[in-house]
């Protein structure tokens, strides 16, 4: 039986969602359960309390979910990222690949800082676009990625590789 | 000196967003800082540590911010609350009024149960259209108020009047 399988039983599959032959993994039936939600912050936080973790930085929106009560935990401040025209003051962009098409996300110039020591958090790893722009986006501030964390892994989708030189953890893998 | 003065300084003010004549107030400054994140969850977690919440409902995208954490300090579920067409299974919606044209959000119809002991939160209590949806949409699933919470609240614009019949607490008064 794999790691965390009664984790994994939590997530519900909801088919052709946000369209027609995605299964789409909903952590909503996870995070609902008081006892299921603290366990996940806590293995997040074994994983990364050693790490001197100064900024959570968290993918709008299911991303904040998790990030904010794992930033808090950590003892770390949160910078979000968001979709173009979302934030108020100056920000940086990044573009990114989708199947058809391109998409943006962005983050506030002084919401990080050279050096600042950053944990990443989305709440799953698809196939690896919107991760592998805000890694862009931590490091053209010239912040240290010292991980990248994600509730849900979909193995098969491969969005690893497009995250090459980063740490990774991943509660669950389907 | 008000109280919270520190907490109010913290939170910038961003001229003309998101359109022209509105000051919006950026929540963002206050909770990069590690300290000071910690400090309003504190704040809130004291407010709400004895009434039982079982389940925190988080209004999208950046009172998830604040829900999170909170949720996990309280021991609590979180339920997000989604624009339309965001969340994956099925929903109830409850549209409401904004100043030109209407605007609806979203739970999950499994996300409350009857007489389930419920908190709410977001960022920032303005005209309370949102906030006010919010709370039907808990109180059609008979599901029960125990408070709503708030970061920052406008008093000028009296979003308060709006959600009568329910508790609300704010950290930050403008």
């Amino acid at each position: 039986m794999p790691k965390y399988e009664h984790l994994a039983r939590a997530i519900r599959d909801v088919p052709d969602f946000p369209k027609q032959g995605i299964l789409f993994k909903d952590i909503t039936t996870l995070i609902i359960k008081p006892e299921l939600f603290r366990e996940i912050i806590d293995i997040f936080t074994g994983q990364y309390r050693d790490k001197g973790v100064e900024k959570v930085v968290a993918i709008e929106a299911r991303g904040y979910l998790i990030a904010s009560a794992l930033a808090y935990r950590l003892g770390a401040g949160i910078v979000p990222i968001r979709k173009p025209g979302k934030l108020p003051a100056e920000t940086v962009s990044e573009t990114y690949e989708l199947e058809y098409g391109t998409d943006s996300i962005e983050i506030h110039r002084d919401g990080l800082s050279k050096g600042d020591r950053v944990l990443l958090v989305d709440d799953l790893l698809a196939t690896g676009g919107t991760a592998a722009a805000a890694c862009k986006l931590i490091r053209g501030r010239q912040a240290r990625i010292l991980g990248v964390a994600f509730l849900v892994e979909l193995d098969f989708l491969e969005g690893r590789k497009r995250l090459e030189e980063v740490d990774i953890f991943s509660i669950v893998h389907f």
